[in-house]
């Protein structure tokens, strides 16, 4: 048996990813050696808990801990204030103690409103993530950024909260739609271009990576520990994004665009990040910063992986500058664009302008629109 | 001009209380020293606004800051999520950015629900405390605890989060009622009992202490700067509560207790203070923790100030008990006290049984019962 344990290693806040196949049955024993108080809440939504509530409840009874469980609605729509107060109430009836945890079972949604009830509740309770999503596992359970949706924006209502501990059990992507895991490629894929060159090339010489089944155990690790590792590592040099963990937006500025243009409901966050890395290579090519060669690589590996490079149709490119006027990074009206130097490296600019962006989305058109 | 500047020394926070006459005139000029954005969000209630509100404004926009406002209704049955998701809508209309900063000119009411938006909003922004009662410039403006109510409990949601500056202004409590300043003389009592002789025998010269005008202006600047460094030396030590920062419960445990059994109606918090010090100060004399001499110096100052030092009317001692067992502080069904061991010194006991403390508040019972 593979196991890894990653650390994140933050001035206060220190903790372990902890990476192995079938480590949900040892959730129990993991928790206990961290001396937490006996009374713990599973958090989770009813589809993950179908699959995987019983066997981490068993776990967490053998060890001992008395368990308390909450389920969240399933969905984006349901990631409100509303919902965590309604957890508010549970550790309050289940008596939680400041020495308690919440443990969050499930992907990005339910560990972030976890993470945000747990960073919260009594000024701050133990937290623990157990992220069953490939995107939840690389990207949000690492770096305690947990929150809610304000109905006008994403995350706009949050805290920065770090967990005790980050527990994956890759076995549990078998039950993960291949769409969704195709999504959590595209952060993968990230880390690769800005910050691993090893873990890209990985990726380019496996034979396929849009399906769990089709990749090997060994080749999954392997992924998943590279990209924790780089989450990690960049988070541990800037916990609370001053400035170098803004290279994890890589694709995020045109992917949030174009999720957004199309109401969150028509692309999955990873295909809008795939979109958005395709934009920022191309967008780095013209500006000489890296070269046609490297983006034809990561163009390469987005489309094995089954992910969208194009514009969805409808999507207007003057509606995309548009929207990216609102995005959080704007700085006097120009907008920061990280963007790749080589394999391996990024950097942010704010040498793009709107011409430019009118200029490469053009190239990215659906083909739809020439036949 | 007097003027103290008071560190808080916080590994990763720390930060500065500027405690002044007239320093709200130079609010602006101070907040620009820190080199935050230009928006700022100033926080009140209609009530301190009315008195204060129009000289912050002009001391922020003389200095450049583009203004916004936003008033919570006034009370602590306001202290809620909702009021808190109403500051969350002005935020946003008013675009505030990570480094734009909410300003709480208020008592602890305006300062923890706008210190729990500004931990929460953007996953933090910047913010800074205008205390304006006697209680908030002692105590809660220090320290970082910000959180609204649960409807089933005080203060049971909120985040630990540091402000980036403290600035009182002594003068404005001229405008405080006074039996608002006499509850928050308790607290100066409890610092001077549990950490700085000095201030302790500073209040037993002092003549009067129930009313800010009876005070002169360099005993108030004293007694508010003493208190503010025993606050800050407590919570430098320890600010999320691991250890040390509990003897600043000192008097909390049955004062919450007899707050809560009359409903948080009949007395002010620093009132429930009172009488639990004296509580605690008698159950450390039953240990032979402390001298009987001590504990009278205690009661003689406390009636100075004009503050009960008696249970109220009505209110069960076998109540009491039954309260203390909800206690957040109980460990295995013993409540935890903060007792005093000399003046300037307390320590935390678990040696108190409830026989002891039937006995105690026995000798409590207000006097109309042997009458």
């Amino acid at each position: 048996m593979t196991q890894s344990v990653i650390p994140v290693n933050l001035p206060q806040n220190a903790y372990e990813i902890a990476l192995a196949s079938d480590s949900l049955d040892r959730l129990g024993a993991w928790i206990k050696s961290l001396h937490l108080g006996h009374k713990v809440m599973l958090v989770s939504n009813p589809t993950v808990f179908g699959y995987y509530g019983k066997r981490a409840i068993a776990s967490l009874e053998t060890a001992g801990f008395e368990v308390h469980l909450h389920l969240f609605n399933d969905g984006e729509a349901y990631k409100t204030l509303d919902s965590v107060a309604q957890l508010y109430d549970k550790a309050l009836a289940a008596g939680l103690e400041r020495n308690s945890t919440f443990i969050a079972l499930g992907g990005g949604v339910v560990g972030d409103m976890t993470g945000f009830a747990a960073a919260t509740w009594l000024r701050g309770i133990g937290f623990i993530q157990i992220p069953t999503t490939l995107l939840a596992m690389v990207d949000a359970s690492i770096g305690g950024k947990t929150g809610v949706n304000h109905p006008q924006g994403k995350n706009l209502i949050g805290a920065f909260y770090q967990p005790r501990l980050v527990l994956i059990d890759p076995t549990v992507l078998q039950t993960l739609p291949e769409r969704e895991f195709r999504a959590g490629i595209a952060e993968v894929i990230k880390y690769g271009v800005i910050w691993d060159a090893g873990l890209f090339r990985q990726l380019e010489d496996a034979r396929h990576l849009a399906n769990p089944s089709h990749l090997s155990n060994p080749l999954l690790h392997e992924i998943l520990m590279r990209s924790c590792q780089a989450k990690a590592e960049v988070v541990g040099q800037d916990e609370k994004e001053a400035g170098l963990r803004a290279i994890l937006n890589y694709g995020h500025t045109i992917g949030h665009a174009v999720e957004s243009l199309t109401g969150y409901t028509e692309l999955l966050h990873g295909e809008g990040v795939a979109i958005g890395m395709v934009a920022a290579s191309r967008l780095a090519v013209a500006l000489n910063l890296w070269s046609a060669e490297d983006d034809a690589r990561q163009t390469q590996v987005i489309e094995k992986a089954g992910l969208p490079t194009r514009i969805p149709e409808g999507v207007e490119i003057e509606a995309i500058i548009a929207k990216l006027q609102t995005d959080k990074k704007v700085k006097d009206g120009r907008v920061r664009f990280v963007l790749p130097t080589r394999i391996g490296n990024a950097t942010v600019s704010d040498r793009v302008d709107n011409e430019l962006i009118r200029d490469t989305l053009t190239q990215l058109q659906p083909l739809t629109v020439n036949r």
